[in-house]
């Protein structure tokens, strides 16, 4: 039985090892960039060895970096340096950005406190906020951990921890999603909103 | 708005671009290979150079090659002479492969007579295939499109082409796949079964 040529089943190994592809998509993946041209692909490997090498994590707030050592927000001196928004990932960090509504920085821990091991835990980038919050001059820290039980625990952990230290800590509002449909919200999301009801 | 590194982004493109890889997707992905550690992604993108510059299609039956230009099985002499089983992909090849129950040649055609214009036929490799029947000692061709109306219409015309070059023309058999559900199968599939139907 022969089955794929070497570097194609190698390839096909590294695509089913990204979360959420199976081997069979893998396969057709690897198919595709197969019948693609030559230089496309050898673009991608060039493209992917430059983000191995490059993009590294920012040294003040752990966001995504490449050139220096800090992130385009960190360098921006423009930036509200009295407001940290803290999120887990630095997928937030870009959803928050798209939104042009805040201008302050952020700090990225790298997860939230919940089913990981202490090793995991303690590579949170919580000790680093709290040196931040204690060096720079900060006056608000938002916590943007996603509002699940993970992610409010963590938020509850941080206000603890950051209040004694003198700053205020916000967390983000919440209530319907806009779009949303009143009918099909769950109780939590609608006592909330109850709750975060605004005067008009 | 500052949104992802430049080399960050341009790997998110490169995966948005694959097919049945969305944008939030490619971003996840992007993401999951940036906190993994940076050796496993430089082995990445040495591989996916690798593949883009030595996998290629075997001179002979257009399945995947590397090292010479002909495929392993072009290269095993053991391998019965006298049969093409001919697929659309390369990927029906090791399907076929894996079942261990057959010990012939393959010809890729490279797709099907579809809906495609009339330079994507012009680029399957019909020619090649009558070529190989001519100059070959070939006495069987199994053509294994896959069973649908394309699949078919392409069996149709082969067996038309190459029966009069003295060759046996053969399609896949058809019927109930097993394991399946007589209630749930429908009309065609089981017409083809009954149609199909061998002595015990």
């Amino acid at each position: 039985m022969i089955l794929f040529p070497k570097n194609f089943q190698k390839l096909i190994n590294h695509f089913s090892d990204l979360p959420s592809i199976g081997p069979k998509q893998a396969e057709r993946l690897v198919l595709y960039l197969f019948k693609q041209s030559r230089e496309k692909t050898e673009d991608f490997a060039q493209d992917l060895h430059d983000f191995a090498t490059e993009v590294r994590f920012c040294e003040r707030c752990f966001h995504l970096a490449e050139e220096d050592n800090f992130c385009a927000i960190c360098r921006n001196t423009k930036r509200d340096q009295t407001k940290i928004c803290v999120t887990e990932d630095p997928l937030d960090v870009i959803s928050i950005e798209k939104t042009n509504s805040y201008q302050g920085l952020y700090h990225v821990l790298g997860g939230n406190l919940s089913v990981m091991s202490p090793e995991e835990i303690k590579r949170l980038k919580i000790d680093e906020l709290i040196a931040r919050v204690k060096k720079e001059k900060t006056q608000e820290v938002i916590v943007a951990t996603n509002p699940t039980t993970d992610g409010d625990t963590t938020a509850l952990y941080l206000a603890r921890t950051l209040k004694p230290l003198g700053v205020k800590v916000f967390r983000l509002g919440r209530g319907m999603p806009t779009g949303g449909d009143i009918e099909y919200a769950d109780g939590i999301t609608l006592s909330s909103a109850l709750e975060g009801r605004k005067e008009m």
